[in-house]
């Protein structure tokens, strides 16, 4: 096999030189190497592959670093990353140690910014953009954004201010793939239905089918122009809404057809005293056929590398529960924002299709949407993942919340998340939440656990939290009937004499293997499941405070005011000495990406760590009584 | 003077009789009324006068409360609670045990929810039309919405969300008063412009001149066509916009023409299978000559209850600190969310109009924009209202914090706020960012803590959080020049023997009062000024603690997970036992709306109840000296 052309890449300056051919073939390469790696490690293969000729264009057009591209979203950048410098790293993309799954400047000079959340990619543009032109610097700013992430009020806010600022070399491009994670909802989706009705539209058609015999993807856009027939596809917003809000809209333009996005591209350049947008019409998946007939599974393909239990996910256990509670009770609605596989809600809303909501990114929206429900007598469960969970919190607060209404939150994938590292653990929830008044907030250990709670917060009259780990719940047997549990109790789940364990969610399973392991150190370990972090219960911690003095907190939250945190609260407010308490949770930085094994090892989160931690601040002088025995 | 008719409109329903004529004199009486208590009060003036004859058309047209009125922030229901039973009490609006100035369901049925925070409204109406419809409800939804609101990303996802899920019985009016509290941002204002110069416009104007001599409020319709000449107002956003993204377009109305308004309204009850959205033009002051002249600075003229020391306000400081700042750096910028006059900002624009940003009720975009400014050179100052602050919780810790970007947030109106109430309050900000990763949090006891914080800020390569207090700085002498601050060092202001108060902030000074008063009881009271919250002066904390052995903390922030949490965590970190602490704040609830000086006394957060709470907690047995003194 003779040497590979991307191989020759070593700067984004490496691929301006190239024919259309060779490019034609490192894009072929850069596929395969995604393909390759993404199929075996997991991460986001779809998005990826939709963007390889994109990337390669505006490296082409653009003078990356000079040049700044900033991606909204940046799990997209695996072709970007092949291309500058990283590609013989890329084969350990994701893991520990290795390349991040998005944007980080730590590694490349030529990634922006390292951002997860969709919606900010055009506001940070816009900065970068306004620091380039007010300090004299001759340099493009290029914005992709794609139709997903414009149903996020954070892009309509800043679309607003780039017309209003309109900066001078700020390009953005629209990576229209004619799906967002889930589906697109509301008026862009609507505008996209008009368009293929109208005459131009079937213009356009005759004229990508012409141009499909003139080019080598011609069969590609062949497929394109039927998808768009089959209604499936593409053009988000016609011309007419673009320019109208004050941008030169370039475009539609085949996302796969290099000579066709560096034309265009180059015409962005052109100043016209307003801000380009290119259009630009890609295909999650392109060139994957699985990934082509099932974008959404693809969208990221979970890693073979998880520790598959055979126990149901916590998301599957809350979606069938509502499911129950459903059946009985026409009031309760599910909503979701965008992540409706993920969360469940997607298996709920095919037996109840008119009582789950789908409000694509706008996790703002979904929150207020619940509260006004809630007001007017329906039930509804909110199931947001916990690091989204944080763009509605002032919505939490103050139309929840403020309002004291009886919306159910489910955090989703709170805690420690894995290969996805920083951008996406839920490390925060805790902290946020409980600070809020009339909030109910718990975590279950097991799944039993949590389709009580659910039930529990069926019933509550108020705002009601449950926090929930990604993955596998434990195996723990579902007891058949729901019932409510009583606010503020948690229970014992192992006696001890020495020192009691306080773990909260799924680390009360570390917890219990840690006192195992600190039992051949002959320390008597006791393990309480806390259930609620507010109202907290009181009196089983004081009770442990007051037999036992030694409290360990262990929590997936960071350890500011997190649970630890309204341990030592109620601690101080019972006025307790002599009690001494050692918390365990997330450190004071952002972690990481790796397995989440490999991650709760590096933090001592695993029960090896908690055992260690325990015993050197309570045991210093502890030794194994087995070892001991045998030197006896 | 003859019985006002106003005094027999005990319901919405008691409107429905009148004639126009009689109408018109009730609106009249309605605006005398919010006038005399306002203007002598505080409140939201302007805007409540733009909406009086909308809000009785709407009770007209409708029946509420089975029919549900939305008001997007319900700082403008002044009107509607003069005609819902709530006449007699509104003399005492936004005072201690009086009527809210918002919204409030406890009050009266007819007001649907207490929202404070513009943006929401659209959201919770869409969510009450939902439940309505799925409860199979024959009642009508009525969301009013204002052009400021729309800047919002909220309320674009809502707007998106509406379309999609096009439920039968919501009605959306947008309340255009051509202005938002500062001033509109981007494309809406573009729109405008082009309206402006539009045919149909002036053939509208035509129409309205010729109305203008037909009906009995001709004279005002005159004053606003005139005001369209001026390039002032009003129409946002042309038909097509809205029947483009799929709504049923009617207007523009003239919002204080009953007429116009009622035919309007009722035609918006006509089946046509899209949501009606009925464009009103009002005008903000509308009927109060200066409030029509001024309308910024009648948007809510303040308080003459308030303490006035004659001292700078902290917001004047920082800005007065950022100005000096700009004038040897370049890279100093300053961004507002729509608060320009609020912040301090809009001073600091008149002398550097190109490097101050006011990006309209898009907090979100703010910080996102403000990360992008700082990832390139740029040194932003974002001030943000603490409370509105939370709108951009997820863009601080992810655009600001993730990527340890030198962006400054000013959490301004931090604490208590007084008659604005539970809406209002800056009660969490501790809480939600002394739990971010890299973040740094203080908070100045005085005007000269402030400006070295700033400067501090300006050196610091991170991300830095000040919260500062709403109203009067404490007339603290400031030093000549600016200097960099050691981060995480608090200083001792008082020495004590028995207790040490930490009063973080301006409650610093109701400490050192305290601590005066209890040296009348033979307390020797130590008060010690913390300036940061993280990272905390944990040295300081130590020290007080070994010697003195109680520490009491005081902050305008919840308990839970506030400064008084950090300190915990701080003490049992360092292993310390035997330490007493005593945690003063705002309590698990939310506050109720009074002057800042009632809420403080309310909560015991004033000297005197901090003193109370320190002696009860500590020192049971003291009795005064003196008095003890006279005694003996």
């Amino acid at each position: 096999m003779a040497g590979r052309l991307l191989d020759t890449i070593d700067a984004p300056s490496d691929l301006k030189p190239l024919t259309r051919r060779q490019l034609t073939q490192v894009a072929q390469e850069a596929r395969d190497a995604i393909i390759s790696v993404i199929t075996e490690r997991g991460g986001h293969l779809a998005s990826n592959l939709g963007v390889v000729e994109l990337t390669l264009a505006l490296h082409r057009v653009f003078d990356s670093p000079t040049d700044r591209i900033v991606w909204d979203t940046t799990n997209q950048l695996y072709t970007h990353k092949l291309v500058t410098g990283r590609r013989d790293e890329f084969k350990d993309i994701r893991l520990e140690g290795g390349l991040s799954g998005f944007g980080e400047p730590r590694e490349s000079p030529h990634d922006t910014l390292c951002a997860g959340h969709a919606g900010t990619g055009l506001s940070i543009a816009l900065g970068v953009a306004q620091a380039s032109a007010s300090r004299g610097l001759d340099s493009w700013t290029i914005a992709i954004v794609g139709d997903g992430a414009l149903t996020s009020g954070s892009s309509f806010e800043a679309l607003n201010n780039i017309v209003h600022l309109n900066p001078e070399k700020l390009v953005v491009v629209l990576n229209d793939n004619g799906m967002s994670i889930s589906e697109n909802i509301g008026f862009l989706t609507n505008w996209r239905k008009r368009v293929i009705t109208h005459p131009e539209y079937h213009a356009m058609i005759g004229r990508m089918r012409s141009l499909s015999k003139r080019v080598p993807t011609g069969e590609a856009i062949y497929r394109l122009v039927k998808r768009f027939r089959d209604g499936l596809d593409s053009f988000i917003l016609p011309t007419t809404f673009w320019t109208e809000i004050g941008f030169q809209y370039l475009g539609p333009v085949d996302g796969h057809d290099f000579k066709q996005l560096e034309e265009t591209l180059g015409q962005a350049k052109i100043p016209t005293g307003m801000v380009p947008l290119v259009h630009v019409v890609t295909h999650k998946g392109h060139g994957y056929e699985p990934a082509e007939d099932d974008p959404v599974r693809f969208h990221q393909p979970s890693s073979p590398l998880g520790d598959s239990t055979g126990a149901p996910t916590y998301s599957k256990v809350f979606a069938e529960t509502v499911k129950r509670l459903m059946k009985d009770d026409e009031s309760v609605v599910g909503i979701s924002a965008a992540m409706l596989e993920g969360t469940g809600l997607a298996e709920v809303r095919s037996e109840f299709p008119n009582r789950v909501f789908d409000v694509g990114i706008a996790e703002q929206h979904a929150v207020s949407m619940a509260a006004g429900m809630a007001s007017s007598g329906l039930t509804p469960f909110v199931s947001i993942y916990s690091t989204f969970l944080q763009r509605a919190f002032d919505q939490v607060i103050h139309d929840v919340c403020l309002q004291n209404l009886p919306v159910t939150l489910i955090a989703d994938r709170a805690g420690i998340v894995g290969e996805d590292g920083k951008t996406h653990h839920g490390a925060f929830d805790i902290s946020y939440l409980r600070c809020l008044p009339n909030a109910v907030v718990a975590a279950p250990m097991d799944e039993n656990d949590l389709q009580h709670l659910i039930y529990t917060a069926y019933t509550h009259p108020g705002p009601f939290a449950i926090r929930i780990a990604r993955g596998n719940a434990t195996g723990a047997p579902l007891d058949k009937d729901l019932r409510e549990l009583p606010l503020g109790k948690g229970s014992v789940v192992r006696e001890g004499r020495d020192v009691v364990i306080f773990g909260l969610g799924k680390p009360a399973y570390a917890a219990l293997e840690a006192a195992e392991k600190l039992a051949d150190y002959g320390i008597d370990c006791g393990v309480v499941n806390p259930l609620f972090v507010k109202p907290l219960d009181v009196d089983l911690l004081l009770d442990a405070a007051r037999s036992v003095g030694r409290i360990v907190t262990v929590e997936e939250n960071v350890l500011s005011g997190g649970f630890g945190s309204a341990v030592l609260e109620a601690l101080a407010e019972a006025g307790l000495e002599d009690v001494s308490v050692h918390r365990i949770g997330l450190p004071d930085s952002f972690i990481e990406h790796g397995t989440a094994a490999a991650q709760r090892h590096r933090l001592h989160l695993d029960a090896e760590g908690i055992a260690e931690q325990v015993r050197e601040t309570f045991f210093p002088e502890a030794t194994p009584q087995a070892r001991r025995g045998v030197a006896a």
